[in-house]
Formats: C-alpha cells, structure tokens, sequence
C-alpha cells in the first residue's frame, strides 16, 4: 500500500520539534524548545465576553457556513492596523486563513512545481520548510548576518534559473531573533525588483518589538510583487488559529480558489469573536502588556548567557519576538547537548532542522517568551553544567 | 507573473456555485441552491453555555497552541459514536481537521500526482472534484443508479492503471441524494477488495437519515483499504469548521505530517467547545429535532414536485441528507432553467459542474434543509413556472 503514497510524501519525518515537546509534558522539565507565546498574557476574560456576545446577538449566522475571503468587518480592521503603520492595502486583498502556516501551504499550491527553486534564510523556518517541502522545490539558503541576509548570496541566488519564491521572516526571525535593518531592507528590494519572483514576507513578530525602531515592510518597498502574511497567534491567541494573507488581485484570485479547495473558509466564529475583541478591547494596551513582560523575560536571558555562557558560545540580542539563537564552537554537537540538558531537566531546539543544507549542528534555539523569571534563572544555570560538560569533551580536530 | 503560477493553477476558475451564492444575498430571492444547514436548529445556546465553560476552566490551555492530532477526548467522543454504529475505529486512527473537506486535500497531498487516477461518482461532490483536481489527477467517472453505482462501470474503472482513490459518499450523496443499498455495498467491496487502490468513504450527512435503515459503512467490509470522513458541520455547526479523518496507522503517520504542514492543528478552542457540547448536551436529541425538520421539508418538496413537475421530469426521493436532484428531458439545458427561475426569484446548482466528463447540462440540485415550508411551497411554484417556459420552447432534435 505505501506504493500508492505520492512521491512528496516518501521522505517525510514527523517534525523533531514536535517529538521533543512530548518531553515537556513532564512539569520538571523547563522548555525553552517551544514557540510559544506566554498564556498568562492571553485575553481570557476579554475573549470570553465577545464569544457571548457574538453568539447572543447573531448566533446563527456565526455558526453557519461563510465567504471563503473572510469575515469583512475583520479584514478591515486588519487594513486599518496596517494604515496605522503606513502600509496601505485594500481589505480585498487580504485573505483569513489558519494562522500564517496556512499561507505557506497556500503559496506552495500557487507557486510551486517539483524542482522550481525557493530562496531560503540561512537558518530559515522549520514551518515553512515543511510547508514547502510536500511542494518539492530546491531551497537555495542564503546566510543570516546580524543585520539581515548576506547580499553577495542573495545576489548569486536570484542568479539561478527557476526562482518562484523569496521566503523572508524580516522581523525577529524564527529561529535567529535576527531583524533586517532598514538599510538591509532597501538593498534587498534594490536586488530583488524586477526579478521575476515572489518575496513572501512573514512577519507574526512584528508586532513584538520590546526595543529599537521599525523599519519598514519589505512590502513597501516591493508593492505587488510581495505576499505579506501576519497573523493573529502572537498578539491574540494561536488556539484559534487566524492568520491572514495579502496579495494582488491577481494572486488573490487564485488564493481563493485554492483556499475553497483546501477547507472552504476559516472558522467564522471564531473571526468574529476576534473582530469583535478588536472592535471591544485595546488592542494596543494589551500589545504593550506582552513586550514588557517578553521583554524582561529576553533580558534576563541574555544577561544570564552573558555571565554565564563561556565566551567561545555566542549568541543574538532580539530587539522583538521569542527566540534567542545560540552557536556553539565548531565541531560540538547541540544534539549531545541536548541530552545531557534534557537530563538535567532543560530542553531546546537543536539548530540543524532550520538548515536545508545540513548545516547548523553547533546551533539551537533558546525560546524565552513561554517560561517565567524564576524558570529562566533555573534552566539557564542548568543548561551552562550541561554545555561545560560538553564543552570539557575532547575535540574533533576541525 | 502570471507565468509563475503553477501548471495546475493555470486552467482554476472561482467555484459556479459561490458565485450563485451571491444572488441569494437578495431576500427576496429563494434559494435551493446551498448546502447548508438549517440555522434555526444551530445549538446557539448551548454552544454560548460551553463556550464560556471551557474558557472559565482552562482559558489559558484552549488558546494555545495544541497537538496536530486533534483534542483526545473529542477524538475519544468521535470513537465512542462510531462504537455505537458497530465500528471499532481508535481514537489514535483520527485525527482532526476544518471540516471534511480538508480530509479531500489532505488525502489528495498524500497520494496524488498529476495523471494519477480517481475513480469518482457521476455526478460527483463538487468540493471533492475542486480539492482532487489541484494534484492533476484523470477522473474516471462511475454513473451512480438508484441503488448506487454502476457495476460494470465501477469494474471497467478499476481495470485502469495508476489508480489511487476510489472518492464515494454512500449516503445521501451530493448532489444526487442517492444512498448505496447494502447490497450494492457488498459488490462495491467485492470488486475494490485486494485492489491497490484507496477508498475514500466521505460521509457528512450519515446521521441525517429520516426513513428507511442505515446500511452498514463501506469501512466495515474494507477496513484499513478505507480512509473515512466525518463531519460536524450539518450535525452541529458548519461555522466551526471541524472535521475528521479516520485512517490506519501507516496513513495517519503521514496524515500527521501533511497536516502540521498546512495549518500546524485545527482551531483548538472550537475543539474543546465541541467535545464540551457532546458531554453536557444530548446530541442524539438534537440530530432527532433536525432529522424531522429536514423530513418534513424533503417530504413538501417532493409532493409538490409530484403534483406539480411536468411528467418527462424525474428526480431521486432522498431517504435523508438536504438534497434532491433533478432531471430535466434530454437537449433542455439546466442553465436555460436556471435564468429564468433566477428572474423569477427562485435558484438552484445546474448540474454540469458536478460532472468531470462534460455531461449532466439537463441536470440540477435542489437543496432543501435551508429553507422552510412557506418558501418551499412559493420556490417550487416559481420554479414549475419557469420550467413550462423552458419545457415549451422548440428543442433540438435528439
């Protein structure tokens, strides 16, 4: 019977992610593995007041089947949000969908043929990789640097022939916690307009940002030749699953075919209670409530690597979003490091699953906005015994 | 850039039926034309009560993120029916998604590849041939009689190479409403046993029959041959979008893994409000409340279209489900039909689009769970109007 099984479908593994999440079901282990936002910061009470009141005041038509393109109302208060930062686009041109991961998926079904290439970030997201994978593409990594992609390889990569799709998280990246300056932001533009391919921008983070400026979307640099896609997961709850996408109408018409095809339209109560939770709440009050509190989390944890970590592990400083990317000399493993953490109680996400091209096995990523201080004091000192542990090995000679 | 569109976007058009749907935004329009569920007979109540339940109890886990399998216990409660139903179906062999359709793409990721073929029912479900039609495959329509399919078309079908699926809705099919017998359920079994070949059992509307005996799944003779759909959207609320998608093991491992793919897991919250609605309510009540209402519209409808349709016009008298299906005399086109009734203010699904093979232009569906009596009876006297128009103009000479 595994004959029948499509040919994108061969190869696949559950994600290693995932099977480590299974470890931190035990509530000794502290996780900085996860993507999670902090749950303490969720509008419980807010979103249980809409919930009624949607229900009370138009129950039947909440729970009936909906317009594939979503909720009006909704996609425009997200184009209003936009307005506020200076990016006009048109609530047509926006599609709701199952958080962002969706439109990866989407995007994938547009653009992608066996063998037609992906411009990646070098690490890049696991979500997207996985989304794109079942596509069969080529992924042509480009390196990350503090500052935002390598340009000498993103310049030799949008040299090479069958190019659909640029996949870029600008703000706070996942993995890296890396943002794109804006000097960054404009020389990419520079090389990649005109191109004949789609910059998909990802930004679930943006909104994230505990210190330093914005800078602004690669698609106000871009225009039509980029899908912005945001979500409702980071500033709302993931457990409803919202996100959107905004595209040209040309693209959009094709969006909504494949969205019809895929699972008719996203869940509409569940687009309601969050347009009426816009609508009802302070959106930004609440934004304001998660930086601070991500914020000192990140801080804390930086500060501790400072006085902790040995000085031949380095790291990034995320001016926003959840993730802090840690590289450990040449030559040690983060998965042996990884065992000796998970033994002592402390787990994370080993680095090489965000490469494509089986790099990063001195990398991992440190989650810092789903724990507390007092979790982050404990698992830092726990993971600083395991990696002088692993540090104190003797050494492939490199 | 148009160019960059994958081949099997190129040909895409925006579904018939949505556009149709727009028309009906008119009030004075009656429509027979959507699938969807009675509204007045959505739990709104009772949903609002577990609602505020799960988000008093557990707010903080409802609105994370969750597995990719779907909420145990609801896969537990969905088991615990089948149990019921004489199946013996592990909750580890369901996983759950945004309504069945989301079963169509997910099944066609794992093992289509463009010229693979789908064996499918004449006239067949349109969401599927949409879902299907994304992976390129060649469909090979089977005519579906009043007992079921045809089996020396069913046989000469699966003859075929580069078979993959066999799609089938044996109850109350859309668009037909026509239902398998056991007997004929027996053959079909008889013939795909052994074949390498995957059935795809969709069964949204199973527990909507108002007269005559369930006939046993076709999962029950085929077992693991069998990937089986199931659906909360006429049994509770479509609006939710929650689905599952019952397969063995070896293909809920990939399942799984196109699943996190796509959207990482359905909307969590509405999960926990759907498995708290099976516990603190009584959902067989309910499905009696709608499978009367639903009787008693089926029933109106088809006595008027007795005493009322031009004798060379026949149609299926559905034992449940929300759909009659119509045959209009040979050369007299449906779409002729359907402009004049829709100036009439009265609309339906001409029947060419549920065919893959060009043919059914004198067909039409009937929907009849979204309506009531009063517009029954003023739709149907509209539409016999509009029909004797089209029956007396000069026709082609067969």
């Amino acid at each position: 019977m595994s004959a029948l099984f499509a040919g994108r479908m061969q190869n696949t593994q559950k994600s290693f992610i995932r099977e480590i999440l299974k470890v931190t079901e035990d509530p000794e282990v502290i996780s900085f593995a996860g993507g999670l936002p902090n749950p303490n910061f969720f509008p419980v009470e807010a979103l249980a007041e809409v919930s009624a009141k949607v229900l009370a005041q138009d129950g039947r038509r909440v729970l009936q089947y909906s317009t594939t393109a979503g909720y009006q109302p909704l996609r425009e208060l997200i184009a209003q949000r936009y307005a506020n930062q200076g990016l006009v686009i048109d609530p047509d041109e926006i599609l709701i969908i199952n958080g962002s991961q969706q439109g990866l998926d989407l995007v994938g079904k547009l653009f992608l043929e066996a063998g037609d290439r992906v411009i990646l970030e070098r690490p890049g997201y696991l979500g997207a990789i996985q989304a794109f994978s079942l596509y069969e593409p080529e992924f042509v990594p480009v390196s990350l640097e503090v500052d935002g992609p390598h340009l000498a390889e993103l310049e030799a990569a949008l040299s090479q022939s069958r190019l659909k799709l640029f996949y870029t998280v600008p703000n706070f990246q996942n993995p890296s916690g890396l943002t794109y300056t804006e000097a960054k932001r404009r020389a990419v533009a520079e090389l990649v307009r005109q191109r004949d391919l789609i910059v998909v921008e990802d930004n679930p983070y943006g909104e994230l940002r505990f210190t330093g400026e914005d800078a602004p979307s690669l698609k106000s640099f871009l225009g039509e030749q980029t899908v912005l896609l945001g979500s409702f997961s980071k500033v709302v709850a993931p457990g409803l699953r919202l996100g959107w996408i905004c595209a040209s109408p040309a693209i959009m018409d094709k969006l909504i075919v494949a969205k019809q095809a895929v699972d008719l339209h996203s869940n509409y109560f569940s687009q309601r209670v969050v347009a009426q939770f816009l609508l009802d709440h302070d959106l930004e009050a609440h934004l304001e409530q998660i930086r601070a509190l991500y914020r000192r989390q990140c801080e804390l944890m930086v500060s501790l690597m400072d006085e902790l970590f040995p000085p031949e592990v380095t790291f990034t400083r995320p001016e926003g979003g959840m993730f802090i990317w840690v590289t450990l000399p040449e030559g040690i493993s983060s998965m042996d490091l990884f065992e000796r953490a998970a033994q002592r109680k402390v787990v994370f996400v080993p680095g090489s699953p965000f490469y494509v091209d089986g790099g990063g096995h001195n990398t991992l990523r440190l989650n810092f906005s789903n724990a507390d201080e007092a979790r982050i004091e404990t698992g830092m000192i726990r993971l600083v015994e395991a990696m002088k542990e692993v540090l104190a090995q003797p050494r492939p000679v490199v």
